[in-house]
């Protein structure tokens, strides 16, 4: 095998194993001797690996103590039923949120296209953060169209999720139509909010929500902390 | 609406234009004039706009002559059936490949997981570059299982896609079982193979593909140049 493998393949098997709560957060793992004597590896090796999980935000060095697990990588399932507390909460977190926007605005022709309304058109805005655990996942916004959801913005704002917002305002099913991802760098406000670097890697979303009948009732777009989070789709 | 929005608006609007082929490779979008005229905002506003699509690499400014597309952003789809050269072709573009590796060697601990083997089982090792119209859109690294697929390695450098060296051992069809997606920063290699700027977002993707029996016969890993390439997924 390619020595260069070796290490990669420690760090995933120890991001692994880290993801699936073998170590939990705030743990320490085992010592680069004790890592070196069960992959069979040199101390350089062990510790390339390790430089690779901090390198993620996954694990933090304190001199003298030992290496200690900062956060999960969390995986997050892309679908047709997409839930992002169902989601959270089946990965073993707690899931929560902080609302940064609520405003109801004329629709951008990007929104307006999206949502199939006339040009201008208002549409409701919500902007927030969705955290995991208290940990950023994800910065939102999500915009609806106003003139059949009169009520939905105060909603939004009293309701701890946007699928119980919608069902308050009649939609009592929705589901992803379509999805597109790109990746990005973070830019100021992102890291802010997110707690990762400036430039760090974003995994930006966009997604369309119809009910029943196939009429779109949100236009959203998603950026998620890209190092922490693994989007997973079946097929 | 927020004023910061028009900008982003109109760079979105004019990346779908570039994105749809009216304004071709090569061809000299309208003036800071025209587009203020057309888009009834001020030229600082224009200006903002094609800054954005210079940083994506989109269209390039020639002094005293004007701005000139650069390069498509390209839709690759994302599903069951991915076929690298069906999506490219379909798109309206020319798909062709470099191939950079071709060996046999053990398996690392997560390719045989994934592919079902033993702990160092031997597999088929693909590498290369994926292009477009001659821009690279994708670095990717495939394995095979050797056991299972003896000339496969032979077939992957004879012909001009996995599909075809594939159906050549015996596979003719297969189907992905799964994707995970998520986001990097472009390291040295890659941002040499992929002509983007070192840092630039990457993303990445990890695919599982299997035969017509569910058994796994190809783990995938590709790292697409993030802000030229959005994968987009139905539901």
């Amino acid at each position: 095998m390619a020595r260069a493998a070796i290490w990669a393949d420690i760090a995933a098997t120890l991001s692994g194993e880290i993801g699936q709560g073998f170590y939990p957060k705030g743990s320490k793992i085992p010592t680069e001797a004790e890592l070196a004597a069960r992959f069979g590896v040199n101390r350089h090796t062990v510790r390339h690996a390790l430089a690779e999980l901090a390198a993620k935000g996954l694990v933090v060095s304190r001199r003298g103590a030992g290496v200690f697990v900062a956060s999960r990588p969390t995986d997050y399932a892309i679908g047709r039923r997409v839930r992002f507390n169902e989601n959270v909460t089946a990965f073993g977190q707690t899931p929560s949120r902080e609302l940064t926007r609520l405003e109801t605005r004329p629709a951008a022709a990007h929104e307006a296209a999206a949502l199939g309304l006339a040009a201008l058109a208002a549409v409701h805005v919500v902007e927030g953060v969705s955290l995991a655990d208290g940990q950023p996942l994800a910065m939102f916004r999500s915009v609806f169209p106003a003139a059949r959801f009169p009520a939905l913005l105060q909603a939004l704002g009293a309701v701890p999720s946007i699928t119980a917002a919608l069902a308050a305002a009649g939609v009592t099913d929705y589901v992803r139509t379509s999805t597109r991802v790109t990746a990005k760098l973070a830019k100021p406000v992102q890291a802010l909010r997110l707690r990762v670097p400036e430039g760090a890697p974003i995994l930006r979303t966009e997604a369309i929500n119809a009910d029943a009948a196939g009429v779109p009732v949100e236009y959203g777009v998603t950026w998620f902390a890209g190092d922490r989070v693994t989007l997973t789709m079946a097929g």
